[in-house]
């Protein structure tokens, strides 16, 4: 997807959401995992049964919610630890994302970062074939080498780690050297030279507040995928006033707060709901944008 | 494994070496492409052809070298881009290795790292079930809490990027701080605030020469695990000059010098050649290790 669809369907939608599709088993509503073991007959297959699960717990918050988000993201951490089963359902996920939703930007959060041939791999995996996704998450540990690999893709994305929602975002990104500048502010500025504003984004975590304003001075119109809103205890009003462009420039992330939002049968009415909260919010935010 | 375990494998066989098991199809023998799709009956299962090819590459390459080799390290990279195939391939290597080769040391290279509670979910695809691995590669960029989640299994290992073998680790991992610190070193400083050298070895890129020196100055008796000799140019015998402990402390790897030294149908011979080459050349250095 390019920047200009994107930005289309933001406007289009008033928000500027996306939804971290991260499931967990065990806080899967019980009523929708006994209606899939009631409905698989296979259920011999492990794999099969897992893959399902996940998947109808995924379909069931995509259409729920993608009136009121323009993307997805899926964090690879949550499909790998099912195994294969766990693969397929990631698999099956985007494809039917791209199916029924082709609109939805969908991001696989994957944070990779490896040298320059075993980048090609991972390109591959997420960017040809039958399961494309628009962009990919990466880290830039490694440099240069183990993030051109990815751009060499037509429409297609890298969000690179630039300074993250945890705690730990403290013990390195913040590091300045001998001008005072930050290793998140080195990483932002030197790899302007790999990317473009049409083919990276940055990871800035909502819990950074006020760090809007310093990340706009170096990256003043690339998009910026930001977690931490929700769970994790970020303010949407200030990412937005300090990090907002003339064409948004945000794509904000929440998934605990949206896709677990209730553990009862009412769960798709429950995740639509704190989706069109965010939504709507987002509205009056993109109105009020004097940027 | 512990280190103690590991470290009686080094001493009895007389080799540090790690071989890299980055299956590429193309670079996969003809012969034996050939051999596997001759005997596999469900030939129009995409998946299953593509794990049974590439499992079979593997244990030919782990049976030819085993005598050789204290350790083996998938990259995931080069599963991954397989889709399921891939993933299927890489469980059931993991597994062949654990029944058949339960001393070697086995290390997961996906170079992960995310925010705890996705860390924790990485963790469990590679330290719990039935497909686990001695040791996984992290990114440290983000910090603690991405990288604490890993060092909660007992005789589990995190092998964490300090300062790799490609032309990118100039871009950040030099970069100094206000008192010299270059953020290699910060990351070493850190990190051994979080593991033991019992559960915590480091990245270090064979093609870093005598910045082994500066690393061992930090951190005097943690195992590093050295990819860059061979295809990257890296020289062993420097490596060990600067960086071997009294109990060797050291991981070589070598990937594709190994298991692509022939395309032909004597690839066995010639991967088992160039892993006993490494492993003779490793014993002499062992004997001479003066530390």
């Amino acid at each position: 997807m390019t920047r200009k669809e994107l930005v289309k369907q933001i406007n289009m939608k008033g928000s500027f959401l996306c939804v971290g599709l991260d499931p967990v088993m065990e806080k899967i509503p019980q009523s929708l995992i006994e209606n899939v073991d009631k409905h698989t007959r296979h259920s011999s297959d492990d794999d099969q049964l897992t893959a399902i699960r996940l998947l109808t717990f995924n379909r069931a918050i995509i259409d729920a919610t993608a009136p009121y988000c323009v993307a997805y993201k899926p964090n690879l951490a949550f499909y790998e630890a099912y195994g294969v089963g766990g693969i397929v359902a990631f698999q099956l996920t985007v494809r039917y994302l791209s199916e029924f939703y082709p609109n939805h930007f969908v991001i696989a959060d994957a944070k990779r970062g490896d040298i320059g041939n075993t980048c090609k791999m991972y390109a591959r995996s997420f960017f040809e074939g039958n399961t494309t996704v628009d962009a990919l998450t990466v880290a830039p540990y490694m440099g240069e080498d183990s993030v051109k690999p990815f751009l060499e893709y037509k429409d297609k994305w890298v969000v690179l780690l630039a300074l993250t929602s945890n705690k730990g975002s403290q013990d390195f990104q913040m590091t300045e050297d001998k001008e005072g500048e930050r290793l998140f502010e080195k990483v932002l500025k030197k790899s302007m030279e790999w990317g473009t504003e049409d083919n990276m984004m940055y990871v800035v975590g909502a819990t950074q507040g006020r760090m809007f304003e310093d990340i706009r001075k170096i990256a003043p119109r690339h998009f910026l995928l930001v977690p931490g809103v929700g769970a994790q205890g970020g303010s949407l009003q200030e990412v937005c006033k300090y990090g907002m462009t003339d064409d948004c420039g945000l794509l904000i992330n929440s998934s605990r707060g949206i896709i677990y939002a209730s553990s009862g049968e009412d769960f798709m009415d429950k995740a639509a709901e704190k989706a069109k909260e965010l939504q709507q919010e987002m509205t009056e935010l993109l109105d009020k944008n004097t940027y």
